[in-house]
């Protein structure tokens, strides 16, 4: 299991993600599953990937290896793409020739062709955006009512996200929320586990502002899951007792 | 869609239920989830259900005609069973029933058969508990280290739960809880709506203490709804900013 969030706000771009891969509950391992690239002052990329560890490793595999571009002849990658929307056109088609080679013997195997990619940054001359590519290959691209997308076990940190993020929220807020959707998500589904990569990237800086690790036993996550938890019990404490049945004796 | 949840601390039970139905987005109604039996006195009976309509109106039906007992030769009821324990093998029972007349046909027609409950209560002489039962007819009994089960579309909802029950919760204070986790997952998913259902049954008073319908626009859960966004909202920005990258300028 897997859970990545990526928040665009206003200032910038946040994009984090759990760390944990399982093949069956007795083989639970660690993988990195955000990838970063940065040219100074030209382009600022992040991906996270979601679902079948072999598949997305193959699509990342092909990015960096670059696709053929039709018209020139030449390989493309995430250096070379002029746009973000190129970028994600060619995240899908890495995608589609990966299914192309891998989806029928997943079958005779019965599994599921399950990989799914968040995707943002900024590339100069363009705007900054979040994009989510779906294992067909197609993709979607945040706006501002809901300024987030997830992937992997999204449910669990959902509700939070619903409720404090928009679009002029501050960067380091954004991070906050995610982190406690992410919080929210550890604690319901074992599949999802620390140390949890995270980057920050401020628009039109064309640079990652922040590039982290959170380790297990960091104060700061530790902390913030507490204070989180005791903040949930005031909350509800704070709503007046349902009025129906008996007053309390 | 539905969602449903019964909380089971040292004062009682309570169990809610919305009322959604769908069959595909363009076709939503209202049916009630929430079936009650009371013998004041001697027996309190609570049943909620998820999944295909027709399968559980099938089940609730064969409940409430009997299933013959092989070794009396009667058809035994929700009323005449004499233990909570006999009641979750007879819904269980039901479920296999129902199972045997149409699995074949909903597998013709492409759809599972998906029908699951939560039942709690408690009759004369036998503990309080709550159960659910799956569309296999087996069922587990909540204990008081997770003192909650649901069913239905019960991720969004289940943080809240994990961090805000525990056994000791005072009753009223279990209702506002599984309130909010009810909200939570109405926000995130329009296939669970109000009005909701909800049952309080007191342990060892044999009778329910509140039956009562949430109706949309009633003052009280509308109210909890914008406490408990705005509770977040503080929470959250209590927190301290996270300690990676730049101090804010």
């Amino acid at each position: 299991m897997t859970y990545c969030v990526g928040v665009l706000v206003e200032q910038g771009l946040v994009l984090i993600a759990d760390t944990r891969t399982n093949a069956g509950l007795d083989d639970i391992s660690t993988y990195r599953k955000l990838t970063t690239l940065a040219v100074p002052g030209e382009r600022v990329l992040v991906l996270a990937s979601a679902g079948n560890l072999a598949l997305s490793q193959s699509v990342l595999g092909l990015l960096a290896e670059g696709l053929r571009n039709d018209e020139t002849g030449e390989p493309e990658t995430l250096q070379t793409v002029p746009t973000l929307f190129q970028a994600a056109l060619l995240i899908g088609r890495a995608i589609r020739q990966v299914r192309a080679l891998e989806q029928a013997a997943l079958e005779q195997a019965n599994l599921r062709f399950d990989v799914t990619f968040l995707f943002g940054g900024q590339i100069a001359g363009g705007p900054m955006e979040l994009y989510l590519v779906y294992s067909a290959g197609n993709f979607i691209r945040c706006g501002p009512d809901a300024p987030y997308l997830q992937i992997g076990e999204h449910k669990y940190g959902k509700p939070i996200l619903d409720r404090a993020v928009r679009y002029n929220t501050d960067l380091y807020e954004a991070l906050k929320i995610s982190l406690i959707s992410m919080d929210s998500t550890m604690r319901s589904n074992i599949g999802v586990g620390l140390p949890i990569d995270l980057a920050i990237a401020r628009r039109d800086a064309f640079a990652f502002e922040v590039l982290h690790r959170i380790e297990p036993g960091e104060p700061y996550f530790h902390d913030l899951s507490e204070r989180w938890s005791a903040a949930l019990r005031a909350a509800h404490k704070s709503i007046p007792r349902p009025p129906y049945g008996q007053e309390p004796s």
